[in-house]
């Protein structure tokens, strides 16, 4: 499942100029990646980079996403150029790529984008100048979010092999599990799914289990957000029962392995996938994801920059 | 009216970790406070707090306290996190714990937060670990605007003993005259009430006076703003008549004492509670307040950061 | 058509302390601006500003203007007060007034302003201490983006001097035209107007060129953008029929000298007024020009900091 492109060596080596979906990424590449995350885990003192500027352009709703990449960019010493969707241009009818081509005349030196269009960066890394970072599009890739939950597996468990991993929920609509489950699979993980049967592809089939089994199994429990605002198919069950029949509650939980985990992306929906008292439980890593959510983030702004302005180097 | 909890003798000698109400305040401590706001005032060069965010969240709309506290954390050297209410998960139902509790886990080292729901911050003291400010909440408290009120009224008269107070208005309805009500008393201050008698709850009735003798009495006439948007019970009298019967005008301003000043939390309703040409009169102190707000947050922060960190002693 | 005020001879050799309408500057002033300008833009070691803010109150929507203020904001060192036009105290009916004067009370040190009341500025300069810069009023003047237009003419062709300027398009509309005829006249060029006859007042008859004689006389094509959210008079013609008669296309720019350019301020609409293969072709300066926006709001900015505060001169 590696890409092995003979053509960009480079590439495959060192990771991609823009950070757009985790298919991009060799394994080789995304270690690499990891090992710069842990390391501003590990160094409090950061070094700044000096006038440089990063535009965050959320597009959709967001609070920990735009927020952490904001306090990464904070971290690293980036500056920032608030651009705020809703009053921007774009409701004159300006296009995506001409707010982006005017952001990088303005001085922008790092674009991070949010957009409800599947692959709305194809038009745009074709054609500019600065590196374009992907905080989530449509329903398809936000590789900062994967290389986050990546990251918090690493510090449980010092590796991905053999480690048992449940994604457990609405698959379909999730970003997070689409982008998690080829790259967790690429990097010697186990990876199955629960949840409703009826919410899953054909092509999962083979790696669903029962949520009884499922949490016997589990190293660790991914528990996904319900996403009541994209659900086209109406929930069969509703919040109480999906609880019951699919959601993680204290008492599925004591029978988890003694050091497995839960995880989940978050925001949550308190007892519907998960119960209320187990996001802050022992087990539980959601608090832990948020902090290395900001360490992936200045490890994924320094990679881009330095790929395009060469001269970064730590 | 001071609280002697003989089990928190901390909180009672340098003032409480969160800033939420002016009742956790002992004289003292208040005292303490107005210095260092006091010396900020005097000290242009400002210590910069090195690598700390504070975030703002602003749940109802504010131009002078939401910048005020922003120019107070750029003074002091702290970096924001932009936290935006509309745009932020929190339309995806997110509580307000989850959020604050997110914005600690990316990095936030100082809270700030306006909400409409009274007391909103009880269940967040005793959850998280980092400090709140109560940037107004409900109809109740708005401790930095009581703060700055203070540092005015100490500036001008440099004691609070018997200095006469009139608070004129929709006391009812006020956030700031029910903060400062109490503590001006504490303080040592003599306290009244003047305006629409039906405004005033029956425990104020002593200290009520009709404004002819309000504006002979008062050594500063704290005006309120007629909250408009908040009012339940309708005003029996129009703007005009207002005005005339419980507004101050030119004509009761000239019966002042010689030294009394006029104060008003702004934004003013010009000629219904306040005439429009004493705004910015002699007896004005209102864009003094203005600028105090700064000192006082900046005291606050520093206040609520040292005793949270230990060490940032100047 | 220079304003000879004997009595204010400051200001007609270094330029106003606002910055508000094209009118108020004497050509030594805009040439002296414009090297300003150069030099921030030879010069890419810029010289911070340290602990000044300023706050960009933006009524109406705005990418380029509000990101462009910033960039140049940030890249001087100043702080910033980021304030919301839409959540602040404005909707409470507070005036423009009372919310620039509490700006300054917490410490803005210049206020960029953009409001669609012609001439906002008026009553502000008069009352406050800080520097107002407008940043668009009403149908009225935009000073920086005539200065921006000027830089990008002056690196172009090292002078005005009988340089060719057709302004084409919705010039009864356009902020930038207004500014720009006549500022253009006084520096020396030839300035003409194309576009629908309907479109001009009158006294602009005496410069009108049918579009297929001014590609052939301009060495300056300044497209205007289709105002579609202002116009009140229907376009006779629909978009398709406008670019065909009144737009620029590659036949008819393939008629130009060969050393003209192409201009426009953004945000295009592309194939009405300018064909989207010119946008970004050998001939097109519209980035450039917004590039140049950068440094001409720096060069703005400081210029009005230098007058207010008497000590920044380099």
């Amino acid at each position: 499942m590696i890409r092995m492109d003979a053509d960009k060596p480079i590439k495959t080596e060192t990771g991609p100029a823009h950070v757009l979906t985790m298919e991009d990424w060799s394994v080789d590449a995304i270690h690499k990646l990891l090992e710069k995350a842990q390391w501003f885990a590990d160094h409090p003192e950061k070094l700044p980079l000096q006038r440089l500027y990063a535009a965050n352009l959320f597009f959709e709703p967001s609070t920990r996403t735009k927020l952490s990449f904001e306090a990464a960019e904070r971290n690293l010493g980036l500056d920032l150029l608030h651009f705020e969707a809703d009053t921007s241009s774009v409701i004159k009818g300006e296009s995506l790529y001409d707010t982006v081509k005017t952001l990088e005349s303005i001085g922008a030196d790092v674009v991070v984008i949010r957009h409800d269009r599947d692959r709305f960066f194809e038009e745009l890394t074709e054609k500019l100048n600065i590196p374009i970072i992907n905080g989530g599009d449509g329903c398809g890739h936000h590789p900062t979010q994967s290389f986050l939950d990546l990251l918090t597996i690493r510090q449980e468990f010092g590796t991905f092999s053999n480690v048992n991993i449940v994604i457990a929920g609405d698959i379909f609509h999730s970003r997070v599990a689409r982008s998690n489950l080829d790259v967790l699979e690429r990097l010697g993980a186990n990876v199955y799914v629960s949840g409703p049967k009826e919410w899953m592809g054909d092509e999962l089939e083979k790696r669903w289990l029962p949520m009884d089994e499922a949490v016997e199994t589990a190293d660790v429990m991914m528990m996904l957000r319900i996403q009541h605002e994209r659900h086209t198919v109406k929930m069969a069950a509703g919040p109480d029962e999906y609880h019951k029949r699919f959601g993680l509650n204290e008492e599925k939980a004591a029978r988890m392995k003694p050091d497995a985990v839960i995880m989940h992306p978050a925001p949550v929906n308190r007892n519907v996938e998960l119960a209320d008292t187990l996001v802050e439980s022992d087990r539980s890593r959601i608090f832990k994801q948020m902090k290395n959510g900001v360490f992936v983030r200045m490890a994924v702004l320094r990679h881009v920059l330095e790929k395009q302005k060469g001269c970064l180097n730590q």
